[in-house]
């Protein structure tokens, strides 16, 4: 047998049938080879629903690899809508040639992910691109959770006098696939600080009630570009204080050595959350007291005008307008 | 401004938000740019799941496209399990260069698509990958249905002497494809079958009741793949008569030029379905006066052995053991 992906794994015949039950359906806890799953939705509540692609090069880097960012990604975009992540699906696309060992010991980071988050990967497709035409894998999640009854968050909520809050440290996931891909190497290593916030989530819901308005990941495009949508969405204006802004040593170091900006550096495990400023203090205590929210802090907050801008009060006291990425200064970092 | 797709479109940052506000929001009717939508599930009964990636080579063939193949497709295999399909996420995985025009009449395909099987495109993704590492387009599309409540299929029901329906006729699209991959044309021209099913499912279910069993759509790996799926599933055997199986000559002579057996060839707008044997005239009858199930009609039997194998009943009277494909006889078809 061989040791690498053939395009007859992608053929839907025996060797497909073949890796999905002695490879996929194993780890995921599948059964049988239909194409839809049928599930119980005990919950109540509106349901959300997200997908997300993953085309991250390369497939393994410092503190994670392609598969537990697929689950994590997608988990956490069910996450910032306020839903309860229920069932994750998983499409692969895999490149003719690819190692059948580095794809289980994907499948496993993305069995072991989901676990972690609570959530099940019910639903799979496999295809198979000749050499050339793909790069290794490229992976689909698409979500399904359910939002419970009294959530609703969105940027259009998002009032006057709100504060901004950063769950914790920003760049770490851009800066670590970068720097792998550059051949960089930190001491301490640059970690991606993929993870799943749908437990830090489920605090903040509870701490803020309806004060909190709008959540966000900023993933690819970064904190820059999440605060530009949120102002565009709102309406408002989003200022944020360059001092307050939690970029460490070593993402700081990097993003100088290769010339980007963290403030649009990609993060995997990070939220960005509008809220009221009456229950930002309480709201706050609670994210610290959870290990993904130990690094919270406030950034800024939402002013009536210029509407849909985001400002940056620098630490030498000006203000500059800052604008969602141009171009791409980051490709293939999710 | 490029008329082609370059690597800062799928760089989350200003380029990809006018890519998607300016072609893919409105096509397919999406506000805002969120990452998941939240959607009122008034429907009741339990929550059907399914995911599908599409790799199709040419992504334009004779009767269709790579984008309405991913929404048939996706709409289709919620459809096998009783489903009514009512949301998909589309995430689109575009190769650095490709033509934005060939990218908005694909997008145009899906939201016709979408709109005829009365489903909503609901939460989208777009990743570019460099020139070179990918093949024009890849498409994920993820769907969400309901199983109305009393309604519940699975090869597990199938019991001896029921009868197995094709809705038509076998083996167009991937002859389609094949055909337009190798430069060959017919007359009259092979047009694949791509449609949504889920109009023909809805008068199945009603008519045949607790007497439909299974069903599934037989694309990849083909109809011979899909009985094996049922006959390994149901722990029974299928046979079917080879006089009875629905090739259409366009099929059949080009799969005699090509050296292909129609048994493996993917449909992508075909079903099969197993019933008792009490309800299969009255379900019959009425899959014909539904304009995709015209040429509905009976090509074999559930026997009790042997168990898990699929018998085909040639035309000259003998009977051969047919398997699932083997290898990768019609690649990237769908």
């Amino acid at each position: 047998m061989s040791d690498r992906i053939l395009m007859g794994h992608g053929s839907g015949g025996r060797m497909m049938h073949e890796l999905i039950s002695s490879h996929f359906a194993p780890a995921f806890g599948m059964e049988g080879m239909g194409d839809a799953a049928v599930l119980e939705l005990r919950e109540k509540g509106r349901l959300a629903v997200s997908t997300d692609s993953y085309v991250v090069s390369p497939l393994f880097f410092p503190g994670g690899n392609i598969g537990e960012l697929a689950v994590n990604g997608t988990v956490n975009d069910l996450a910032m809508v306020g839903a309860e992540p229920l069932y994750l699906t998983c499409g692969l696309i895999i490149e003719e040639g690819m190692l059948i060992a580095d794809l289980e010991r994907i499948i496993s980071s993305m069995a072991r992910a989901a676990e972690e988050a609570g959530v099940r990967i019910v639903a799979g497709d496999t295809k198979v691109v000749d050499k050339g035409k793909g790069d290794g894998l490229f992976i689909n999640t698409a979500g399904v959770g359910v939002v419970p009854e009294g959530v609703s968050l969105s940027p259009k909520k998002i009032q006057e006098g709100d504060v901004i809050i950063i769950s914790g440290e920003m760049g770490r996931h851009g800066m670590a696939v970068m720097a792998e891909r550059s051949g960089l190497s930190f001491d301490p290593p640059l970690m991606s600080d993929t993870t799943a916030l749908n437990g830090l989530v489920r605090v903040m819901v509870k701490a803020a009630g309806a004060g909190l308005r709008a959540m966000r990941d900023p993933t690819r495009g970064g904190v820059a570009t999440t605060l530009k949508e949120f102002a565009m969405e709102s309406g408002l204006a989003i200022e944020m204080d360059e001092e307050r802004l939690p970029v460490p040593p070593g993402v700081r170091g990097a993003c100088d050595l290769l010339g980007l900006d963290p403030l649009f550096v990609a993060n995997e495990g990070l939220l960005l959350a509008v809220v009221s400023d009456d229950v930002s203090q309480y709201l706050l205590t609670e994210m610290k007291a959870h290990p993904l929210g130990s690094g919270a802090c406030v950034i800024g907050r939402a002013l009536s005008a210029p509407a849909g801008k985001v400002l940056l009060r620098t630490s030498i006291g000006g203000t500059r307008i800052v604008d969602m990425l141009e171009g791409g200064q980051l490709p293939r970092i999710c």
